[in-house]
């Protein structure tokens, strides 16, 4: 299960609105087929697997990430019914899906065609996998992650605005592995208007996934034609409100801190990625602006360090929320 | 000399100005004399295993942290000599004293007494447990260490002044202990008038070990009889260059935020320790004041993260001036 979670994760950032599924057969101890889902989201991990594996799943074990579909689409058949065909020995599955579409009756039809289904393997795992799928189908909008390049104090520029390089390369080249595995990029309007930032990925061999461009904007009517994104097909939103039902699993907010600021305060934050540089800035420019916070105790128990990394000199902090 | 290390951070906070130095003497592979610095500086950590090594030091391995000191002193012989009239068979020392007094002498008059004496063995170790003691001989004032609690963003209390709990008991805990460790605890005026901190130690059987009280005012005549820490003899500054010259080894600077940010900005501080807790508060109170940088050039390549822990929920954070 730890391989086909491994598979998963290829396709992260590729697939929305569809989960990033990956799936393994293995028959008397021997891979004969692996999968993961698809650019755009189909075909289906299961799908490719079984191709891979053709008369060899029959009798074998299929491990997938997540419970197969039990709907049918335009796009293809049901991954429940093409497994059910293959006449596996079992189906062991990390995850139940949430989508009510399948929720439970890709299961109930794998066990009613005499297959032994196995629930709940790597469960965990899994769902930190298909954490951006699990946000979508159970608030309704995609997992936010909020990235901030920050000081010892937590400081995101100078007064100045100066704020490029506050952390070095292997900080920077990991945000952008982060950029390659997101559905969305979104910045404030001030950052657009400030910075014109590119928001593409920039490590070789990974251009070509850099995520589409989305801006929040009250007032701007529409992306100035000489915008850097301009050209990616930027997404325009009135508010936060509006995130609510866009079709994408994993959103990565990179600024400003006002922004940053009413995300948080609309508790509208899933995940907190602070890179760390080992420098202080003083009293300048803050990381988060206004968040609205009346008294400490509503400040604490929303937020737990899950791990922490060196990256050159400066420390990657990941925060999910509680 | 591990061991011999481990022995000397017993008397942390105990010894100023004297260093605090630990010293392991073993015979035939047998510890037969163990000793550290005593409470004020004097007896000296040679002298006290000596002592309990008695004849059995005779032909002995002695490991001493700091070079034997070489100067007479009203309240005890210098320990060269004494080790010397030991007869061991080698001296072990894993740094050079650069005390003036000392600064070789010690090392000279062993070799000229046909001791062996051995120079170097983790001296790296010991240049941390002794990092107080050497940046005073090298820079003429204490090592200064700022301490911190902090949220994700950097921020030490909410506007309203409200800052009591941003961390929680296991971080607490153990900057009492660090408190314990120092010579000298300093808070700011305007600390000292809205807190009235009692700036002791609160950890049982600790108690006895809190540091001196220090106040930094400019204007403020003297510590008002009713301050918490009045009865502890505060030590009373007018500003940061009132601390060279001053006989402690390692200062602890608690607060507040004008006074860390005027000390960043002298560039007094060796050390910062960042207890962060999961939080985040948003734009408001920073932790550091202005610090009068000018571009982000500048804040470059001072500091370097030497370690982090968890605490509870909170991380230490620790780094060094580079």
């Amino acid at each position: 299960m730890r391989a086909a979670i491994a598979m998963a994760a290829r396709a992260r950032g590729l697939t929305s609105p569809n989960p990033a599924v990956g799936c393994l057969i293995v028959r008397n101890g021997v891979t004969v087929g692996t999968g993961w889902t698809q650019h755009g989201g189909r075909p289906h991990a299961e799908a490719v697997a079984l191709d891979a594996a053709g008369s060899r799943a029959g009798g074998a074990d299929i491990y997938v990430t997540l419970e197969p579909c039990a709907h049918d689409s335009r796009r293809g058949p049901a991954c429940a019914d093409l497994l059910i065909a293959a006449k596996p020995a079992r189906v062991i599955a990390a995850l139940k899906d949430p989508d009510p579409r399948t929720a439970g009756k890709g299961f109930a039809r794998l066990r009613a065609a005499g297959i032994e289904v196995v629930e709940g393997l790597c469960a965990e795992l899994a769902a930190r996998e298909h954490a951006g799928f699990l946000v979508r189908q159970r608030e309704g909008r995609p997992r936010i992650t909020l990235k901030l390049a920050v000081s010892i104090d937590g400081r995101a520029a100078l007064a100045s605005g100066e704020s490029q390089w506050i952390t070095g390369p292997a900080a920077r080249t990991h945000a952008h592995l982060i950029r390659a595995e997101s559905d969305l990029i979104l910045v404030g309007r001030g950052t657009l208007e400030a910075d014109d930032p590119a928001l593409d990925v920039r490590i070789a061999g990974l251009q070509h996934r850099s995520p589409r461009p989305a801006i929040i904007s009250a007032t701007l009517g529409e992306i100035p034609v000489t915008a850097k994104i301009s050209a990616r097909d930027p997404l325009l939103l009135r508010s936060a409100q509006d995130l609510f039902g866009q079709p994408y699993n994993d959103i990565l907010v990179e600024g400003g801190a006002g922004l940053a600021g009413s995300l948080i305060r609309d508790d509208l934050v899933d995940r907190l990625l602070i890179y760390r540089a080992p420098i202080l800035i003083g009293d300048r420019a803050p990381g988060i602006g206004d968040i609205g916070l009346a008294d400490l105790s509503a400040a604490h128990g929303r937020w737990a360090l899950r791990t922490t990394r060196r990256l050159g000199a400066d420390t990657l902090e990941i925060y999910a929320r509680i």
